[in-house]
């Protein structure tokens, strides 16, 4: 394989999607991706709850807007609900750190892998962190001590077509110390 | 492209490396990768250093030791020192979250990004969180208030063989609610 770069460029945000659902196949090839990911000290602090209930899924679109943000979540068809869960760090490292200290950064690496995995099956992807948290601990009866982190929308594209990317250029973000 | 999984199974963390140094043309595209990764409002919160010159290189790798952990960096050809940097988002979001909210999940999707672009390179990388973090905002020059998240190892393995994966079951990580 020669195109991870390719892979990466084709990932995009995406806040327009096709109705047609997204095949439970490839949901959980998105969410082995995220299993396989590294953590500190193998911890895996994630749960993914997958939501493609038609119900429930508005119910967690509407959770996910206020203030005009993330309205185009209503036509999601498929969130993956991410939680940071205990994580089991060795005692050597306990001793320095808290438990959660590298918990977020975990999330962000599995989270990545399952947007990737999305893109290669065609299907695209949009990571949402802004959320009435509230609202969907009751929602979906998650314990109030398990903090929501992201919400990522699943499904297929209604365009195909990508935008540039803006991004800083490599040379405003890096530094070789040669 | 229908092999990403077969990367996410090739990618391990990799504790003995080859004396061979890496090609800067591949520690560019590790970068790349990193560079069009998504993050919160588009806000790229990260600044890589790369360290190969071996003067430094030996001072990084015993920063990244103590207390019997992380002996081996001593054997890493590069290292990517990921910093925190401030995060510009929205003034919307600003108003209900803290403008480094995200950016921790950020960082994790960057070094993710960046660990997958070395296995599909060939080469192999190891996720260092335990530091010495005051040595090395001494050693690097890295202002105090710029946290230091992450140390990633590069290079190329001693040995090609890899260790099977021990990770939670799919079942104790996700629930579909369908």
């Amino acid at each position: 394989m020669n195109n991870f770069l390719e892979l990466v460029a084709r990932r995009e945000s995406c806040r327009q999607y096709d109705s047609r659902p997204v095949e439970t196949e490839k949901l959980l090839r998105c969410l082995e991706a995220a299993r396989l990911a590294p953590s500190a000290c193998n911890s895996q602090p994630w749960y993914f709850r997958v939501v493609t209930a038609p119900a429930l899924r508005a119910q967690v679109a509407k959770a996910t807007q206020s203030d005009g943000i993330n309205g185009f979540t209503d036509g999601v068809p498929a969130f993956i609900v991410v939680t940071e869960e205990h994580a089991k760090l060795s005692q050597r490292i306990l001793a320095k750190c808290d438990s959660q200290t590298y918990a977020q950064i975990d999330l962000g690496i599995a989270t990545a892998h399952i947007c990737l995995a999305a893109t290669e099956q065609g299907l695209s992807s949009c990571i949402v962190g802004w959320m009435d948290e509230q609202k969907l601990h009751e929602l979906l009866l998650i314990p109030q001590d398990t903090p929501i982190r992201l919400i990522l929308c699943i499904g297929y594209a209604a365009n195909d077509t990508l935008r540039p990317k803006k991004r800083k250029e490599l040379a405003e973000i890096t530094t070789f110390l040669e």
